[in-house]
């Protein structure tokens, strides 16, 4: 029983904490701060003249359908727009095993509830996307890192875990484009060897892409869905493509699984909003992300050589960073001693933000390292923000030595 | 592991089940059909020339804000306005009580998984609300009904149950107003021993008032949240008297509950939309729903007259049902020995569906129940459809003389 009230809290509440970023970041919130903190895609790319001419078209001709209730499996043409695009991408699955979510995090909330028991392993990357970790918590499982290098998550390892005595692996969660927090992607010659691993020793895959679109250079290797259908559950978004304010995501999962997924999500919200599926359905039914999509990448593009060029300017020895080909973030290892928690407020105060790293790993956090968005700040912002950050490692260091 | 995949279910997937209503539903969903079976609300309610200029002000005026990622706790002056409609209802709560969430079905899901353990026990209404049933399912708790009269649900009962050995209550799951499925009301008298056992023994109550404002004659009596904010979660819907399609509802907790529920409601959806929110903040601000909810109101009315109108010249003699003081259901006893599952089939041969009551009981369902919707058909559509089931319970009736 809590205090004043007599409700008592499930144990698996145990699980669910305010989030220490969440709680850090509203010090940044202030006007003037240079964010890189967030993980909003650019305002910019929203297209708010498609989504006004689509919200006129709907109301006009299907209002009564679009704001009525809805069947909890989503729409079945934009259902149709969906496996479609995922056949482009060499994901051939039949539109009844797509589910539209409220967002791809209702995706993670889904598969959590119908695949993890107390107690059993999930594996996940170090790090890993921390809206992830939350949704699986939520479940209760054991995490288990699987360490990597540059091309991706080891095999090896991967296999270790599985196999290590009474490890009880439910799936190897994996974001392989462009990774939230890293930036990082999974080469083909590794994803190769997971999928064909994975399938061998019967461990599933949750394969996350929000960000697989926005590539800069060439379009990301085929996916480990399209390599073993069956073998794996996939998480795709309309957030950084369109915009994340409708939550509109989906989930593609093998057909064993869509009857308990689809209890799951008519139990979690009925249905997702049949008004948003509907709009959305208009802005992208004719092709609009082919035209619309080349301009974002284009943004984030010039926004990633920015900051890649200002930390090569600014950044004291020491400090490393990678360069990602996609996506909206940059991972950042600061010099050696540093905590980039300790270093937050520091560079609040200088009006410059961005996030710790340390809430990415499941197990095992690296104080170290930090990640950069650089979808949300102009070029002059960038150098400036950059700059400013420069000057507290190195104040942060001086004090340290 | 399920055939063809590597895929495991957790144990309490087993909970999950297709809903047999849904499956039987399909049936009637035939053109033509007349149907008393949905729970969905009369589209001729939905305010189509408010959304339109709502979602067009909205895009005009923010829509980099709309269609970015907002706060999980759910729009400020939404909340506000929450807050403020409560408090004319009684029920003073602070806004930072108030959690938007992705209809008021979200708001279960959010307390069965703070709330709920395996095997700790939930109480509920005998019948009640089958997506209650299935949100907590999920969860695994054991459901005890607490039985009940004309009044609503026995004091007695409900503290016997609590008090038998080894019950481990974590809450009585209720609504008072114009339940789903049957109608019904808790009198004054009944709420206010209801809510003060409750409190003296300690029971938290989840209070679910999605059909509160369609009352026929007088508004209901005073909430069971008004009597006793610290012991009672409410739920609250925009679904009833905006639009279903929206999926906009609202949680409120006492304070202590509010950071898991937040954490909870992160995990799930990370937030309701935000584009959906402004959209009903815009329709509502003005006092739209002092005019708009009387019309909901009036035209709900005239169908539940012309419905028990038709009951009494069709219904054989042996058949029983209530007369509802608001909402959207009724509820009907059929002659002795009838079974309104049986009965379904045959109804919907002669074009006309309603949903059979057994689903709706969490123990010892009652065989010889059916919930009838009256929103949903005009009243000449009433006399054909009545007319119809009369003539079928007849044929029923003379098959098993």
């Amino acid at each position: 029983m809590m205090a004043n009230t007599p409700f008592k809290l499930a144990r698996r509440a145990a699980a669910m904490n305010p989030s220490a970023i969440r709680e850090i970041l509203k010090l940044t919130e202030r006007p003037g701060v240079i964010s890189f903190a967030g993980g909003l895609p650019s305002p910019q790319t929203f297209p708010v003249e498609a989504m006004r001419e689509a919200c006129a078209r709907v109301l006009r001709d299907a209002p009564h359908e679009a704001l009525q209730y809805a069947s909890s499996e989503g729409l079945p043409p934009l259902r149709d727009w969906v496996a479609g695009a995922l056949a482009k991408q060499g994901i051939h699955v039949g539109a009844e095993q797509v589910l539209v979510t409220t967002g791809s995090q209702q995706g993670l909330d889904l598969l959590a509830k119908v695949l993890i028991d107390p107690a059993s392993t999930v594996l996940v990357e170090t790090p890993t996307y921390l809206g992830a970790l939350q949704a699986f918590a939520t479940m209760e499982p054991r995490f288990t890192g699987v360490p990597g290098d540059d091309d991706g998550p080891d095999v090896e390892a991967m296999a270790a875990a599985v196999q290590s005595t009474g490890v009880d692996a439910r799936f190897f969660y994996l974001l392989p484009n462009f990774q939230n927090p890293t930036g990082c992607s999974i080469s083909e010659r590794r994803r190769a060897a997971l999928a064909e691993c994975a399938a061998r020793i019967g461990l599933p895959l949750v394969e996350d892409n929000p960000y697989g679109d926005l590539w800069f250079e060439c379009p990301p290797p085929p996916s480990l869905a399209a390599r073993n259908p069956e073998g794996v559950a996939y998480l795709g978004s309309f957030s950084k493509v369109l915009a994340p304010g409708l939550r509109l995501g989906y989930l593609v999962a093998p057909r064993t699984l869509i009857p308990k997924l689809l209890q799951a999500k008519q139990a979690a919200d009925l249905h997702t909003p049949g008004f948003n599926q509907r709009v959305a359905l208009e802005v992208v039914r004719n092709g609009f992300l082919d035209t619309h999509v080349p301009t974002i990448r284009a943004l984030y593009r010039s926004q990633r050589d920015a900051m890649l060029a200002a930390l090569e300017r600014h950044m004291p020895p020491g400090t490393h960073w990678n360069r990602p080909s996609g996506g909206m973030f940059l991972w950042v290892r600061l010099p050696t001693g540093l905590s980039a928690t300790k270093l937050l407020p520091l560079a609040a105060v200088r009006g410059v933000a961005f996030v710790p790293g340390a809430p990415f790993f499941a197990v095992a956090p690296q104080q170290d390292r930090m990640r950069l968005s650089f979808v949300n700040a102009n070029a002059e912002q960038i150098e400036t923000g950059i700059a400013a950050l420069g000057q507290v490692i190195r104040e942060l260091q001086e004090k340290l030595a």
